[in-house]
């Protein structure tokens, strides 16, 4: 999916809402559990509910390797189902020497069709270029991370700035903003002003609004840009409000709700 | 496996190699390409020819989710396929946030029946700790690596020496040294003697050596601990001896050289 078809989506919905699907298999309702292909048809009664006040789906590839071979069948069927009209992330955090991140490329860009994968950054350039020789795909590199543990060494000064500082302007000039984001928490919104004036023009995927704690509100006034150039992701918040039978309907309402608040954010801004 | 069992092995069999089997579909043999099960299949002629000579085979994920569903399925097949007495790797650099690495966790520890996982440390201590968690496991954190890229965050200074410095002291403090490796390049020889003395105890599982040009005599010399403290990691070299209907045999061949020379190394230590 190009910038253009993005921010399009963006403005016709009015929401820069991702909806993470963390769909771990111990904590769906229970009248799905131990039916077949539980968790794709929890995701796609969630994606059914939610797609009209979303641009992006985000699955987080962990949730679904934890159960092995049926786990990865099922990760498989959700992200055929997840309409073209929205931006499908591989949550995967990959990277490695270049001719193994190639071989995550061709995961998920290839084999699975998804339109963005996340890296870490910590290899360098040769285990993210790979990954940027997808013209029409997307590269979301981690910068800032949601997690306490950010501080350990996301946080560390370097002659040049603190790392994430370091990992941002170097992977900037890897790719462009039209085919590289960058993970930046919600739980930092005070830092988020700063990275938005260093960086006007690449989209954010900003994790940690919900479950996490981040302000929907904080970010979007200290984080956009006059495309937008946010992505905010809600998982647990969204796919476990209810842990009945009304899942779905319960997560299209936080959706709904995140949205409207998103499309009052965006009048602001312009 | 345990620290002392693995000790045992590489006492009994005179060798501290790991065979990788980044079994790419497409550098297959020509006679297998095409076959039922072929990547498995080449998996299992290479793990009979190479077991006498090698203590650890190192799985790299990448190669095997290039094919979906079906390479998922030869990798669990290949990892149940591996004996008891040989150290089972995913080299499979994952980290995220606490829940989700948890998943990861359980994907390779639980699940696939790994003893070991090599994690990225970016995300810092709350990414790496739920796979410390599993005691009887091995969590083999990213340190200094092999490839090119290397040069671009992990060689940063910091106000406490080189970002792969810091990551090493902190994650030491995270584990200890019979649940915690780490990974550090056999192209970074010389920088090997300062690291095995600021580290001791630890192992290094070491890459680099055969296709990306690293040399076993220095990585051996400078980096052998009393327990002799090193896995080093040959795949290509190994794996794609030949191309042809001898592949295992030339594997096996190209093994049983590594051992006879890792045989030498471990008599000079002593």
């Amino acid at each position: 999916m190009t910038r253009t078809a993005l921010t399009g989506q963006i403005r016709n919905k009015e929401s820069y809402l991702c909806v993470g699907l963390d769909s771990d298999i111990d904590r769906l309702p229970a009248h799905l559990r131990g039916t077949r292909d539980a968790q794709f048809e929890f995701n796609r009664q969630i994606i059914d509910a939610t797609l009209d006040y979303c641009v992006a789906y985000k699955i987080n590839t962990a949730f679904y390797e934890s159960r092995g071979l049926k786990g990865w069948e099922e990760l498989e069927k959700t992200v055929r189902y997840i309409p073209s009209t929205h931006l499908k992330i591989a949550d995967a955090k990959r990277g490695d020497i270049g001719n193994t991140s190639a071989q995550y490329a061709k995961a998920f860009f290839d084999t699975l069709g998804f339109d963005a994968v996340t890296v870490a950054p910590y290899m360098g350039f040769d285990s993210i270029q790979p990954f940027l020789e997808y013209g029409d795909k997307w590269t979301i590199v981690l910068g800032l991370t949601s997690n306490q543990g950010a501080n350990d060494f996301e946080m560390l000064s370097t002659p040049d700035g603190l790392l994430y500082e370091q990992v941002l302007r170097k992977a900037a000039g890897w790719g462009t903003p039209g085919n590289l984001m960058f993970v930046i928490g919600a739980t930092r919104a005070e830092m988020v002003g700063a990275i938005r004036t260093a960086f006007p023009d690449h989209f954010f995927l900003v994790p940690g609004v919900g479950a996490q704690g981040g302000s929907l509100e904080a970010i979007s006034k200290s984080g956009m840009n006059r495309d937008c150039g946010l992505l905010v992701n809600a998982s647990r918040a969204v796919i476990f409000a209810s842990g009945g039978e009304d899942f779905a309907a319960r997560a299209g309402e936080v959706c709904r709700g995140y949205r409207d608040e998103m499309s009052r954010h965006l009048l602001q801004n312009h």
